[in-house]
């Protein structure tokens, strides 16, 4: 048996992708850039295992047993092992190649909550059986056919999906604009917003979209290809009054095509709605933006923002949105912090009443690397047979 | 004295009109349609008198004491009396266009509830002031002046607002396409949800949304003008299907455009998403369009419905928006209507949860006639000396 762990990070889009104009091979309309999110405090992890004795493929997903049938999941199974073949045409090792392979993977963080964690997952799994079956060169376009936004997650720092115009989309990949050491002040805060399921997936939401949002066709056609240009220089020049500017506009326009979607497809709910006004009322009072929110499928709030900001940040989202008295869990995780209680003349400034319980928890956390392989045997996830270790949900 | 007393109704946008093209003409940036309301439900009513022995003009609004600052009003007042002059150039009756007048206002609904009640007042006041100083021919083009969708409570039935060519705004007016007794099925239901004050006027928001919003002016160049046909036709027709279809994916629309504007300016609340799930999953149930939702510049929905689907909708609105228990007025006020209740199957097709006093009441309308002038004495709401009577609060 040969194996390999591996933990892949989330990222967090700050222009947005939504619609694919390829449904099969996960071809986007718009082009879209993320920030790559720090993997001690968020990840997935995945252990990819091949033996000649194994009977089947098999995958478990936080400790279910979960179904190969995916069409997704056997493209991506597919086209590493063609790579795999392609590049060891020599004939060393070729048999590995067509092992049964067993996965098993875990979020550190609650799927629930709505956070890309496909994303991370997809990603995860690629890089795994890249490195298990000693594939290389870019992967990004195997992780996109796996979950779109995936591809983004096999690098880290700053982000770009290009939109690529071969019809078999192996030019729509993933490209580093810049490492997660470029900007080292910039931070992120997720706002995890109580609320029930969200009403329509992601897939869904945007099939939908394009079909039915005319705004959403103009947006992709000629909006976001100048954003684009706008955002890659702010972030080149870690310029945060546009790069901040930039995300929220951005941010708004998906939900606004959302929302111009027939039936509409609404994600934010009253309490993220709060969240875009305490950040637009917080850059008010400081004349210039301190804090970009951006929201995905789901009402959950992402906030970027300079780490000299993070105490600030904190201390008004514990005052607007304060914890349930029983709250059992921390309300603030991830990095370590300061929080400041907010002067009187900032309260003054933000046209909020305090929602108890709104917000459910804070995590704390930066832009990262990419992908990582675990040195350390005991990381596995799965015994010395390819079992899951029962110790992993 | 000379004096006269009407009504005029408020209208409701089926095709939204959101952002100006000339802010001191009130230009619309495309044109609209509404449904005019019968004024036994909803109304503003104005009393306007004119006499030698008044010293100023002065204006009484729901009581209290107006300035008659404002340009808008100025202008209005101007151009009706310069048609009233243009109109005596014989000399009968000119040295009444000079004396000064008295404006005493009231809504009969509550103003806070967001509903348009500067159009139905600007359109009573610019219909009562042309009563008064005997104006003949299309006033609309003056109410527009005074608040844009005001030109379309000019006319009853079913409106549009044409956006016009004209440098100076001569042919932006509003056209009836059919009259109140063209589709006498019609039937209105005003859900008032409860809420805080907005947080954004409609005037600002347009301006800012004309300002920022790269979606609006798409829209306002190539999405309206195709439906402004469509719904013609299906007014004409008496076409619920596209009638509804075009109404909530207009309204959809007009708040994406919010939501894109930056920053974002929100309306619609939690509730009034509940409000559009509900719909959607009721038209859903029929498989056909038996609602449709349309929301302005506040959370309030306005459905329009066939009459037979009125007992159902009030049931459901009942069953999901339940009114708290201490409820001091009555939940459905204007017409009568019998309250079924839904069907467990009707029920269970609503992917939603009961939230006591979400909706605050339900005002039961149709469509109705333009303004009125009231021929009885009694109704005026200036005593005989031109002072506002005790009673008008």
């Amino acid at each position: 048996m040969i194996e390999v762990t591996c933990t892949a990070p989330i990222n967090i889009a700050v222009i947005k992708y939504w619609g694919k104009r390829d449904e099969k091979l996960i071809l986007p309309i718009n082009e879209s850039t993320s920030a790559t999110l720090d993997q001690s405090q968020l990840c997935a992890k995945t252990t990819v295992a091949a033996s000649p004795d194994f009977t089947s493929d098999q995958m478990w997903l936080n400790g279910q047993e979960q179904s190969m049938d995916s069409a997704r999941l056997q493209n991506v199974l597919k086209e590493i092992r063609r790579r795999a073949r392609k590049r060891k045409s020599d004939g060393s090792g070729e048999d590995r190649v067509n092992w049964h392979v067993h996965i098993c993977s875990e979020n550190n963080f609650p799927t629930a909550a709505g956070l890309a964690s496909s994303a991370a997952g997809l990603a995860c799994l690629v890089f795994s059986l890249s490195k298990l079956f000693e594939v290389e060169g870019d992967i990004s376009d195997v992780a996109r056919q796996g979950s779109g936004s995936a591809c983004r997650s096999i690098y880290g720092g700053f982000v770009e999906w290009t939109m690529g115009t071969e019809v078999d989309g192996s030019d729509s990949r993933a490209l580093q604009i810049a490492s997660e050491t470029h900007w080292p002040q910039m931070r992120v805060l997720i706002l995890v917003v109580s609320a029930k399921k969200k009403h329509v997936g992601s897939t869904t939401g945007m099939q939908t979209s394009v079909k039915t949002s005319q705004l959403l066709a103009h947006r992709a056609e000629k909006i976001v290809p100048e954003r684009m240009v706008e955002m890659r220089r702010a972030i080149k020049d870690k310029d945060f009054q546009t790069f901040a500017e930039i995300t929220m506009k951005d941010s708004n326009q998906l939900h606004a095509c959302c929302l111009d979607t027939y039936p509409p497809v609404t994600y934010m709910t009253d309490t993220s709605r709060d969240i875009v006004r305490l950040v637009h009322a917080v850059n008010n009072h400081y004349g210039e933006n301190k804090v970009a929110y951006t929201f995905d499928a789901g009402p959950n709030a992402c906030l970027y923002l300079m780490e000299d900001m993070v105490p600030t940040m904190l201390g008004l989202v514990q005052n607007f949105f304060p914890p349930e008295q029983d709250h059992g869990e921390a309300f603030l995780t991830g990095l370590p912090s300061k929080v400041s209680t907010p002067s009187q003349e900032l309260l003054n400034a933000i046209p909020l009443e305090p929602s108890v319980g709104a917000v459910q928890y804070i995590i704390h956390t930066k832009v990262g690397p990419g992908p990582q392989v675990l040195i350390d045997q005991s990381e596995s996830l799965l015994d010395s047979t390819g079992q899951p270790k029962s110790s992993t949900q």
